[in-house]
């Protein structure tokens, strides 16, 4: 089918057999997910960042896959906005009694998913397997996978050129540091996931959803795995990307901030510009906020399809309610090709 | 010196300045290892039973060393009579909620042990290194070591010549299984930890003391660690054992089943025969519980000198009594050495 441009507003629901997937990283790219996720159950596939991923103590954390995973299985911890509701933080306590590291918390009930996951990987199953037991053990219905099965670790460089790792620069400097660049080591050697390839051969395919992830370190590093971008720009469905920044701020996390760092501008005009120039125009569709209408018509001149509805998800209606919005959108492609 | 048989009571106190080793296995031997930790405090070193350690979870876990080390930091939970004081299970909660093993119970602090254990050990410690400073960190004065660097397994022989690990034994099975016999994995190829000569090459070391653990699986281990019955016995300081059964029953535990099992008269006079046929004449004192009193002249006539006292600790100052009980009869040989 054509991915140009469409402008037709007629948008419909989504036909029963379709089947989507979605790109994610963690918070904010969780609450779609997890929107998406009511809506289609099984027909939901999503590929969450591990890139993020790193060995702490001991064990394999993937902070990505288990938001997502915590917020699928309604298990997230809604006060915190991380990790698992009814957390306790008895094993912390212990560690900083016998003066271990303790600047990346560990919560109880999580370290269950670490211990389980450090153990499957060393019996060697492979993460995506690890990923489908667990998902499967919380009554997951949609499907959960990793980006890759190989590791990747994200640095951020900083001005001295330095590099920190991502859970330091995220977690123990909480943020902090000025940044000049990042870099995700390893991602060479990575392939895709075999559910990715899965995924994107069924018929059924009917959108690719970027979810409202920090695009640089969440979403990035998905799309830097080789062949991942290359074969979703080459693929009939349409790409929609649901942006993160609301009035040149990111709803939660660093992404306004090292925007202005890496010197682009922290509005939906340069995530936009981002995607299209990093990835030869890899959107379709671009979904901002009511706070933003104003960029539609730049949006627009740069070829992609807009729609403008409220983006911020704080309540569980809205994350279904952004969802609906963005399967009716991608409707657009599937009813032009229908009548084409 | 000469370690025959001493049957003089004028038992003086210790001199502020000699050194003890006691040999421990769990419960039963960490409240009379407490009970000399209170007494001398640096000048006690523990040698615990490694051979009950296993790998759980992907965990390194010492039992015996980890009861210990809990006893002597004041940690102990003394409702449950293992494990730690203030503990919670949120952990095991959420293991079961992810369908994986979780007959073997551990708690969310004590899980902090497990996880800086395992790390230290991968990271190119060895278990000594790694004990002493978990024992650091708890602000522990007296020098807790593991019998060996090297890894041993216990396994029960089950009637129809199968065998059973021992924590599936003694925890999942929860000793119910009769036994025909019993093994240490691996025990031929282990040498004695530094410690163990460091402490035996100290001209101060005034005794030797077995505490009340289950002489098979606790006791046995560590005398069976090649050159460390040998050199125990050869060595000039006493050798004295606390029997672990009181009037046929014991205080905690499989000991007396296990030797009903294995054929034994499940006795104090059971307990003495077994150390001094299995180790040639491996102990100089025994220390009987007042309400085995009867036992007495057939302990003496195997060459023994026998102590009889109460050995039922069941407060902290029972503990203290019992120690210094001990460290009474083994100044009688430090006094006969003196004037003779």
């Amino acid at each position: 089918m054509s991915k140009h441009n469409h402008k037709n507003d007629t948008s419909s629901g989504t036909k029963p057999d379709s089947t989507y997937l979605a790109l994610s990283g963690g918070v904010g790219g969780a609450k779609l997910a997890l929107g998406l996720s009511q809506l289609l159950a099984q027909r939901l596939s999503i590929m969450a960042n591990t890139s993020d991923d790193f060995v702490h103590l001991g064990l394999n954390i993937s902070p990505d896959l288990d938001t997502v995973m915590y917020t699928l299985a309604d298990l997230n911890n809604k006060e915190l906005g991380w990790g698992l509701a009814n957390e306790s933080w008895q094993f912390m306590d212990a560690l900083k009694q016998l003066n271990q590291p303790h600047w990346f918390r560990l919560g109880d009930r999580d370290l269950a998913t670490h211990i389980t996951r450090t153990e499957q990987l060393k019996q060697g199953d492979d993460l995506s397997q690890v990923t489908q037991q667990l998902s499967d053990a919380l009554n997951i219905k949609s499907h959960l996978f990793p980006m890759t099965d190989q590791v990747v670790s994200t640095f951020v460089k900083l001005e001295d050129e330095s590099a920190l790792g991502f859970q330091e620069y995220f977690v123990k400097e909480q943020c902090q540091p000025k940044i000049s660049g990042y870099f995700f080591e390893g991602i060479e050697k990575t392939k895709p996931s075999q559910s990715f390839y899965d995924t994107l051969s069924q018929p059924s395919l009917a959108a690719i959803i970027i979810c409202p992830s920090n695009p640089f370190v969440s979403v990035e590093p998905i799309l830097s795995v080789p062949h991942i971008a290359d074969t979703i720009r080459q693929h009939p469905a349409p790409v929609i990307a649901v942006c993160p920044i609301i009035a040149g701020q990111a709803v939660k996390g660093p992404t306004a901030k090292m925007m202005k760092e890496l010197n682009m501008p922290a509005s939906a005009l340069g995530v936009a510009e981002y995607y299209q120039s990093q990835y030869g125009g890899l959107l379709d569709g671009f979904v901002i906020d009511e706070k933003d209408h104003h960029l539609q018509p730049a949006l627009e001149s740069m070829g992609l399809s807009v729609l403008v509805v409220n983006t911020m998800m704080n309540t569980l209606q809205d994350r279904v309610t952004l969802a609906d919005h963005c399967l009716s959108f991608a409707a657009r492609w599937t009813n032009e090709h229908s009548s084409s």
